[in-house]
């Protein structure tokens, strides 16, 4: 889909500060798919519509997880990661994107997933290091990012995970998942 | 069996550190039985015998999980895992024990496991917690273990998963699974 249209279908589904946090994430996902190789089309694709769902109430993303067959467990787990999924069935559903690697980057964007694309790592990563982000070690991840992929997803997970033992938070299976995977296979 | 009888046998599986660390363990688990109603003659047995495995090398370990067919992903796993359930198959095979509480207890004293019965937990416990363990916060978690069993694997499990993360290690699923049925459960 062209850039303009996206942006302006994404606009109407996020506050002004989401809406900023989306431009961080597609000007940085660009820039990895140059450093990387990988399609920059589908990673700003990908990076404009990853938090379309974002602001959808709790209630109707529940109804989608169970109606649409996602994994159950994520009902277990914060709320926080539910939009990833639900994002993804809503933006085929009602923006009409159908690439079905860029779907998939929107899908897994919170948690990771096992055997990630280079574009999922290149949304996983651009989310986390936009320049909108501040917080002690973004800088690092942002080293690491240029030099590697795989060590930035490896560091964004493990502040992820830490931040949820540190909050006596569950931490949803495929987080760990991924950064096993990452650590035993990269 | 009958407390020397047992220690007999494991003071030839061990180290002398190792031996008194699994005093130590015997001790708390008794302690911790008393405080929250679990068999302490099950707990001693369970805590004299759960590091009877803990010297085999590990060539025999890795022979053993493969042909008793234990769960195949813990040789992806740091070896220190798997002299947990080697050392329940083993103090079956060659020390006669049979109490399959007991031996459930030696399997999963490593990584824990969902759904772990109280004796589990006591043994889980008292190896992290034992008087022999010097480590910054193990004051906190045998101030935890005097009222709360749960909050004190959930302390250990914490502290377990941050230091793999630290040293970029993977994590055991069963590790985090343990802790998720803690977390989400207790």
């Amino acid at each position: 889909m062209e850039r303009n249209k996206a942006l302006a279908i994404v606009k109407e589904q996020l506050t002004e500060h989401r809406y900023s946090h989306t431009i961080g994430v597609m000007e940085t996902a660009i820039k990895l798919s140059g450093i990387f190789g990988a399609d920059k089309k589908k990673a700003e694709e990908a990076a404009i519509f990853h938090d379309y769902a974002k602001f959808r109430p709790k209630e109707e993303m529940m109804e989608i997880i169970k109606e649409q067959n996602m994994k159950k467990d994520l009902l277990l787990y914060s709320g926080e990661l539910w939009h990833a999924p639900v994002g993804a069935y809503l933006v085929q559903k009602e923006a009409g994107i159908t690439d079905p690697d860029v779907l998939e980057a929107i899908r897994c964007h919170t948690s990771g997933k096992p055997g990630m694309s280079l574009l999922d790592k290149i949304i996983f990563v651009a989310d986390y290091i936009e320049p909108g982000r501040h917080f002690p070690g973004v800088e690092e991840a942002r080293e690491l990012a240029k030099k590697d992929i795989n060590k930035a997803a490896i560091f964004a997970l493990k502040n992820t995970i830490a931040f949820l033992l540190k909050k006596n938070q569950a931490v949803y299976p495929d987080t760990i998942n991924t950064y096993n995977d990452l650590i035993l296979n990269s």
